[in-house]
């Protein structure tokens, strides 16, 4: 598919505000306003044109919540930034390495994401995003 | 510390010659030539300026080891880069965020690094590594 970048990468915090304090404190990170959508926060914090998306979600049924609570607070996917992400979910699909049943939904940036199956990528989450 | 950037992402796998394939076939990365330190065995792959760093490492008093044998295969931890890393460990410690025992050494990609303490980083492994 050509990914064009590593976009971000998304960690599983329980506080986004506490979180994002050590990245501005320790990293000098940028960090974005709050971004809220339905019970997912979210805070990015910006380093040299890099990101870490810091993500809290209590709701157990949504992939975050579910990992903070199985596995606690930590790495949760790398996000890879496509050109196409119909073709790029489609080609993954081909490949075996997505669910025939993902579908690309408009994520937390405001564009399209899908993930790939993490049991196809080697236990790794990988997440692709649209170019904006 | 001022990070310069997000380094990498380091990911520990049960091989990085198979794992290495699966970047450059999915997302065209292109891949390095592999690295052996000890026996700790690294692929990079690089898209677009970012790296994903594969490690494979079966020895069990190693992170990447230690890791595989109680996590299975999954990403690792993050890398900043940082402008002078004794300083910036000396920072960390003074933050609460290093084990006062924690020393820089020479890492795989040949310059010094050293790991913040991930119980004071909101379960996340940061590495820390010395700009080129």
């Amino acid at each position: 598919m050509g990914a064009m970048r590593l976009h971000h990468v998304g960690v599983a915090v329980e506080n986004v505000e506490e979180a994002s304090r050590l990245y501005q404190e320790m990293f000098g990170c940028e960090l974005s306003e709050l971004r809220e959508k339905g019970g997912l926060r979210a805070i990015f914090a910006y380093v040299g044109g890099d990101e870490v998306e810091l993500l809290e979600d209590h709701r157990p049924d949504t992939l975050i919540g579910a990992f903070l609570k199985s596995h606690g607070e930590g790495i949760h996917h790398i996000g890879f930034e496509v050109e196409d992400i119909e073709a790029a979910l489609q080609e993954a699909k081909d490949r075996g390495l997505a669910a025939e049943g993902e579908k690309s939904r408009i994520g937390i940036h405001g564009v399209p994401i899908a993930f790939l199956n993490p049991e196809k990528t080697r236990g790794v989450l990988i997440e692709i995003c649209q170019k904006k």
